[in-house]
């Protein structure tokens, strides 16, 4: 794993948050995007080589919606960069880590991704993302 | 804010989790810490230009400890490596956040520190941290 690719954090009103995570990095956003297959709606802050990425839920059976009536907002999971995701997955699984997605799906910001699942990782949701190459 | 220094993770049993940490990334942490005044026990993965804390509780009335009670294990908070830790502490309290720590205190990894309150933060606990220099 490469580096700390982004952290996403649910919250309830994504215009609010954009506000706030403005006035905490003084710079604003520099993208956003829907992905109305996980049924959200995501902003992206530039921090170094990192990012931190804001899900809103756009409909009621959105992972998102869930998260928050359940934990409320925060931190929802930790991406990792890597190179080849479906080595690292291979990987993983050998290790005994369990996968969501045992294959590499289309994610926001022209991403291959996959997550593990949690109960693998001490409670912390994390994703595997590689940049898709043209 | 330059980058993610460190996303610190609450663990029940770090022994376990440094072992698992290490299935993760492949490579073992480089280094562990006992923080007394935060009743703590730390351990340290290096992942590019970022870094995972993992925090033990070592005595009950640890914020760890309460952590755990809470909301059981998982990611704790988000440390963003500053310049000048006392500066960013005057332009957050500018823009309306509220501080935990008002001015910068020593944590680990040899590094100033300071909290700002999740409640100003979208629940996200934040902490800046800045390298102590010679």
């Amino acid at each position: 794993m490469n580096k700390i690719e982004h952290i996403g954090i649910a919250v309830k009103d994504i215009e609010a948050s954009n506000e706030l995570f403005r006035s905490l990095f003084g710079e604003a956003h520099y993208k956003i995007e829907d992905v109305e297959s996980e049924g959200v709606k995501t902003s992206f802050f530039k921090c170094g080589p990192n990012k931190i990425e804001l899900l809103q839920a756009t409909s009621e059976d959105s992972p998102i919606a869930k998260f928050l009536e359940k934990k409320g907002e925060g931190i929802h999971h930790i991406a990792f960069a890597v190179e080849d995701i479906e080595n690292e997955i291979k990987r993983l699984k050998k290790e005994g880590f369990k996968m969501i997605h045992e294959t590499a799906k289309k994610g926001a910001d022209n991403k291959l991704i996959a997550f593990l699942h949690p109960k693998s990782t001490n409670g912390v949701l994390i994703e595997l993302c590689q940049d898709i190459r043209e």
